[in-house]
């Protein structure tokens, strides 16, 4: 049996709250499916590490956890201390590009038992799995770029300028990456989010590669929107949709805005991939460290076992995948009572649901 | 009496059917309330003027409609004959940015009548008036440059680069507007939308010059959220906001993102105003030319009366413009055999609808 060597960042605030439960769900689905796993624990990227050090990482932070199969990581930032663009782009943003994790994969799924905040034009609810898509957003360039800078700075006359930057290599490894996703799925179809009227030199250039790839995929139904009518659509119609593929700004508004309309924003999952295994991939909840509720042990680890599920069908072990969502579903669509945190309208603890998922892996 | 003299520019497609409801409903508050419009009809910004023409605008359309009062507007594009990137560049976004309309004011607000896709977390609907924000967007510069280019055309290594613009000027301008605009509310809260975690130059600055003007108004409630999760709490709470400030690209997402949760965007109207008054302001509809209902008389001209009413209140007239909002409040609230356009589940006319409005004005 090989065994895969897992980094454990758990990070800032209810990282640490929620990462027990993670490690939890995941040694009962590998108990259960025979699976090896090793959890190697590192310390860096939160606020008590920079406070030691005043860095975000270690110097070799690559030597320690670049070997490893993959990354499972809680939660980054404590603004309170440090501001998030420092705490952020010394840690989360660093393993993503410098682990080319290019492509970032969230879903936006519709769960039995959450309650979601759509309705349709006659007033009925979406039922479980009605909505169900793949957010495919690109995550290494883009309007995250740190090319641009401040003229005239304290006059008048003060000016900002800032890089979008887009390149063939990094546009067209992310829609192959979201054609092959789409091909692959019933519904073989693909939006791509574009705003190629008003952002005219970038997105009409996302467009012509789009075009261009789904030239290669004929079996692939594709259709781009421009972000701004295509966030209304996601409330309007969001059972429509099934692969989105967006830049990295429009599928950071996409991949929150989409679990937010299915009711799971504070259970969501994603994925920082490098699909060519080069360097490890990195598993963490779409929440962040949130430090008003940080401390009390009433955060949902959901997102954090959801995210450990992907991180086990990257791994090859789509049965446990499978397994662990079905656990999930399972645990949230059993009334009376099923243990449920604070956010899902009830007063359990973080380990209380935890363990509650765990057993039933 | 002082005649206002208005230019009136249908555009193309629905902007051509909406556009006599829009000036019916007008004429119908001027008699009411004595005010003296003049209208001035100008065939450009469409696609027909660019087949006869090779340009969307004349040379001389600054002397013909800029001394003008006010431009009332209808809809531009038509993406089967021209891409939108020629016809919007060459004619709206020209105005916007030669006429220095810099606010883009929209209001987000639950009407009477209207399906809204949201429910609260109990599942309960909001009731109208329950949300009611304005979306003020920076109209001028930020994301929407025309700075950048491309290199290594056509090959591996093609590389494209934009640049996000911001000034001091552009900034503080649109801020003011929009915490002035919040000063004159009851509630006096200001929302920031931001992602200066994300997109580290141009963004923090966007938060410095935010916290500086913050400093002016002390009776303002300020808060700021990333771009992502503001989308979110739109859906999840879109009853906590009241004047919301953002760059060029994140107003025009929020605002066909806010109208999209209130069931409104089909009928959502929006101003760009140069407050100084130095040059026309223009009002239209946020619905574009709709070329897949264009020609069949059955578009919503609610926007285009919406608009027509924004456009009395910036020229002074606050209660003709509550008066046209009021008539079509009572249209769309009355039930039985109230004319309703398709989009509103019924099978009235352009026309029909029009005409009712104009009818209880
Ligand atoms: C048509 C397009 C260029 C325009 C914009 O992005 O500004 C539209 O979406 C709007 O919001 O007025
Ligand atoms: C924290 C922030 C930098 C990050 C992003 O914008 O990528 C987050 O919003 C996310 O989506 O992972």
């Amino acid at each position: 049996m090989k065994t895969h060597r897992i980094a454990v960042v758990a990070g800032d605030g209810i990282g640490l709250e929620v990462m027990p439960e993670g490690l939890r769900a995941l040694e009962a689905a590998a108990s259960r499916f025979g699976i090896g796993l090793q959890f190697d624990h590192f310390d860096f990227a939160c606020w008590p590490y920079y406070e030691r050090h005043g860095q975000m990482l270690p110097d070799d932070w690559k030597e320690q956890i670049g070997s490893h199969d993959a990354i499972y990581f809680g939660a980054v930032g404590w603004p309170e201390k440090i501001p998030d663009h420092i705490s952020l782009w010394g840690s989360l943003l660093r393993f993503r590009r410098e682990f080319d994790q290019y492509v970032n994969l969230r879903p936006a799924r519709l769960l039995p038992g959450m309650s979601a905040p759509l309705r349709r034009r006659d007033g009925t609810p979406y039922a479980p799995g009605e909505i169900d898509m793949w957010i495919v957003r690109e995550n290494t360039e883009g309007e995250y770029s740190s090319v641009g800078g401040r003229m005239f700075e304290g006059s008048e006359r003060e000016i900002v300028l800032q890089e979008t930057v887009m390149s063939r290599h990094g546009v067209d490894r992310v829609l192959r990456f979201a054609f092959e996703l789409a091909q692959s799925r019933p519904k073989q179809h693909l939006t791509s989010a574009t705003k190629s009227n008003g952002i005219a030199i970038t997105m009409p250039y996302w467009d012509e590669r789009v075009a261009a790839m789904a030239r290669q995929y004929p079996g692939v139904h594709v259709d781009q929107f421009h972000i701004d009518i295509l966030c209304a659509h996601f409330v309007q119609r969001p059972d429509c949709f099934d692969v989105v593929v967006a830049s990295n700004l429009f599928g950071d508004i996409l991949s929150d805005l989409g679990p937010a309309c299915t009711g799971t924003i504070g259970v969501a999952p994603s994925a920082n991939l490098n699909p060519e295994r080069r360097h490890p991939s990195l598993f963490e909840p779409v929440h962040g460290s949130a430090p008003d509720i940080a401390g009390r042990g009433i955060a949902n680890p959901i997102g954090q076992i959801w995210c450990g599920a992907m991180m086990l069908d990257f791994l090859g072990h789509r049965k446990a995948h499978d397994a662990l969502l079905q656990a999930i579903e399972t645990v949230l669509a059993s009334g009376g009572d099923a243990p449920r945190t604070p956010d899902l309208g009830g007063r359990a603890s973080t380990a209380d649901l935890g363990r509650a998922i765990a057993e039933v892996v």
